[in-house]
């Protein structure tokens, strides 16, 4: 990850010093215009904008644990919860530098690639966020999303979350046609076309969780949806498919349709899930 | 839905007799062109093609238990499980019928408006769905997904299930950022976005499926995913937000990675969902 966002900023143009733990890929950047610097004292030293893409926040005491800070703008890449980034926030205003929290939504081969849609989310102060936005935006997209340190690793995680709940989907669909004689291949574009045709309705979602109405636009009903479940766990047990990917949140709207909430979208089960 | 469905035939010229359990239902159409037969037994001797559109599987005995089906095509447009439509064939045969059994990826206002793109799946003898093709393409698409009656519900059901695992996916999402001052309107587009963006991996999915080797093609790893789940299920437990629907899924990954499948991708977990 670090190695392709260096070559994007230095086939862009920008003067960069990088480090490395292991010397071998620092070096391996030299001859596209780097500064190798052999310690990362050295390398924080040589500019004011210091991104940080390591492996995790730890990795961030361990490597940045003995460099000066004062003065530095620090952009911190690595993937983080809100409270180590809230905490990493403040562990740099302490050591007199600014901050920057990122959260990427991008894997390498769409670094330095607009047209793979990869972007980085950003959070803290907005100021400090514009003057390097040209810089940051050589790689990969930017999405600034507030003033809080926390936010750029909330978002991140949080569409990650609604991948694996997709991914989660689509391997039971895979699963009930795994004895059968059809070709997986057949049923993926169908599934993704649904999947697509679906996705806009978080629009709606956020406009009920907006208003508190969650009867608001309604298709299909709670109570509608509801009774059609046995015929998707029927389904998984005919197929020899386990349900636990799927049981919990049909259990989650029977919860809520059990609150006297049938005229309602399933907006309610997102209530339900925060305590 | 059965409402809808006439309409559009009736509109489009076709002659179309209808029977409803409510007779206001389908004097209704009446006006619209629509013979109004007053009992089901009348209906069905109307015409060959016969249409069911019913509440459930149930229904279907009660309503066409006493008709002489003898040379009639039944299309039955219910929701129903893969034995039920394969039971439901056999039904249609003994009592001298042909059988297509339909899955209906469509809400009642997407009848009629091809733009919306609903459709219904197909399954059963191809040269009855071929006889009556155009017909049946007058309100929703038409997709033939083979000659085992079980298919359209299959389909149908597979789709589905996808559809409320990313249904949960966002769920989650929405929940994460609940006691933030964070717009769920801002949230939503970037995960319908995201969703839509990911969606297409069912392809690489199908292809390891077939291939039966699922390190083909991986970008991230099951090894470097698992190492990402603590991050997720810590920034849920920050937010107080309930790790119930995205949980199972990295259990199952976690499960395939015991098994020695660092290098994979998550195609794995599907074949853990099949016992």
């Amino acid at each position: 990850m670090g190695t392709a966002l260096a070559r994007t900023w230095l086939a862009a143009g920008h003067p960069l010093t990088v480090w490395n733990r292991s010397p071998a890929r620092a070096e391996a950047l030299a001859a596209e215009g780097a500064q190798v610097a052999d310690s990362v004292a050295a390398a924080v030293e040589a500019n004011t904008l210091v991104v940080v893409c390591l492996l995790d926040d730890a990795s961030v005491d361990q490597a940045l644990g003995g460099a000066d800070l004062t003065g530095k703008d620090l952009v911190n890449l690595i993937t983080s919860t809100p409270a180590q980034a809230r905490a990493r926030a403040e562990w740099a205003r302490a050591r007199g530098a600014r901050y920057l929290d990122g959260g990427m939504m991008a894997v390498p081969p769409m670094i330095g690639v607009p047209e793979a849609g990869g972007y980085v989310f950003y959070s803290g102060p907005r100021e400090l966020f514009e003057q390097y936005r040209e810089t940051l935006a050589v790689p990969l997209g930017t999405t600034y999303v507030g003033e809080d340190a926390g936010y750029a690793a909330l978002y991140d995680v949080a569409l990650l979350s609604a991948m694996y709940g997709m991914f989660a989907g689509t391997a039971h669909a895979f699963a009930l046609i795994r004895k059968e004689d059809i070709d997986p291949a057949t049923l993926a574009p169908l599934l993704t076309d649904y999947v697509v045709a679906m996705a806009p309705s978080a629009r709606l979602t956020a406009e009920q969780l907006r208003s508190g109405d969650y009867t608001k636009g309604v298709v299909s009903s709670l109570a509608m949806q509801v009774a059609g479940t046995p015929t998707f766990l029927s389904t998984a047990e005919q197929q020899g498919v386990s349900t636990e990917l799927l049981g919990p949140y049909f259990e989650l709207m029977r919860r809520r349709l059990a609150e006297g909430s049938g005229e309602e979208d399933l907006t309610g089960v997102i209530d339900l899930l925060v305590r």
